[in-house]
């Protein structure tokens, strides 16, 4: 019967050139494809749910191939796979769903967490995984700047200058996406005390949520008021929007799919 | 007024040959010491409240020294060392105690935390600070075995071999030691799941908690009921403990002091 394997991945964005295999660069796409080969005995071509840049890292980037008669069981495949492909990339689960099915048209939500560590000194443990911002940040002030953002807009304003004319070529559906959530949290990780921004929508555009967290940090930091958040979406200009927040603090945290797919 | 200068340092463990400088080796001392003597323009000799072994980490380690009239307010210094220290050691706090005071001599209490990450594959955010331990865990017996380990006891078993004697020259009390908490506790880090073994207590021998959790873990594993660990103690032989846990699980955490001391 066909079928289609579907993998969960988590990765350190650090070492790779983003997910999308790119000739002569290390990438997250390359690196899984080439451990597939090896424990498969047969090229793979992976579909992912999220293409993350250069530095982004994930905990729970799904990807999806044909499956075949032949493969190896699950568990098998997840040992030889984390054999070859670790230590900075790792497949937590393989699942099964029907034929067809894409890890990227399929997905009905995703979730990507960036982390802040504001304070007079740099985090040690979250260094790698959270963007240092010297000073204090007022969560307040970004909390009721993100309430602009909710919902269905016109995100044109936050996407790389560019994208636009492809983005509609590619899908017909422009730059308008939606937000569902949008929280905006104090915690503390490895004892170290940071911030997360918690993201929720179908689908997201090229640098979205890292241009969405680098406006927010405007008002963080005091240097917008909250309601500029507002005026930046509407004007549909990427200058209007703040800069891109560096890719390390952010992370594809996790895709969901309809739960009646997999067999 | 002669004072004394006490500093809270995190640093990765990876990176360093240990706390305890070494001649042509890379330590957390030797980092500080060079970055001090840049920063205050004069020779600095360091005391730390825990002398962390090769790959073992810090977040709350405590560093003393004494002061000078002539050194700089707490904030720049801060800024100055980790500017040259890190950054994989970050200075978070400075303060003054008294003339006399020692990061070492002066603490009341000491915490250890050991994280261990079972599962059939190995963690990814958490691979370079807690223990991968493939298979599962049983926490409950992990948990009934500690019991045994309460309290006051001779700890020879779970202490380096060979370092009896010299502890028994140093200070007299020889291989006894007080444990005051000993918390076996499931948690989530980074998205991963883990276990976390806290240990709190005055002072502890050298690799004492590695062996100690390296015992729990053959009883968390199956290879040993809980009803072992009282027997291990009993032996005071280092041959009837379990094995010395890898040192990169392992974070000095914090370190306590009387409050008063605290100019």
């Amino acid at each position: 019967m066909a079928y289609t394997t579907v993998m969960t991945v988590s990765y350190d964005g650090a070492p790779f050139a983003g997910f999308a295999r790119q000739p002569g660069q290390l990438t997250v796409q390359g690196r899984l494809e080439e451990a597939l080969a090896t424990a498969l005995r047969r090229p793979v071509d992976l579909t992912c749910a999220g293409r993350t840049d250069a530095g982004v890292h994930a905990l729970g980037q799904v990807v999806s191939f044909a499956g075949e008669d032949g493969d190896p069981e699950h568990a098998a495949m997840l040992r030889s796979l984390n054999a070859l492909a670790g230590p900075d990339v790792v497949v937590t689960e393989a699942r099964r769903a029907p034929a067809g099915f894409s890890a990227r048209h399929d997905a009905v939500a995703r979730e990507y967490r960036y982390r802040l560590a504001p304070g007079p000194v740099p985090p040690l443990f979250m260094r790698d995984v959270a963007w240092w911002v010297k000073g204090s940040l007022d969560l307040g002030a970004m909390r009721d700047a993100a309430e602009a953002l909710l919902g269905e807009h016109d995100f044109a304003s936050f996407c790389v200058a560019g994208t636009v004319a492809r983005v509609n070529a590619a899908d017909g559906i422009g730059t308008v996406r939606g937000i569902d959530l949008l929280e905006i949290a104090p915690c503390s990780e490895l004892g170290e005390h940071i911030a997360v921004v918690r993201v929720v929508g179908r689908s997201f555009l090229h640098s979205m949520v890292r241009i969405l967290v680098g406006s927010l940090m405007e008002v963080g930091r005091g240097r917008r008021p909250a309601s500029w958040m507002a005026e930046a979406l509407e004007s549909k200009r990427r200058e209007a929007a703040g800069p891109t927040a560096p890719p390390h603090g952010l992370t594809l945290w996790h895709v969901s799919y309809p739960d009646e797919i997999w067999l």
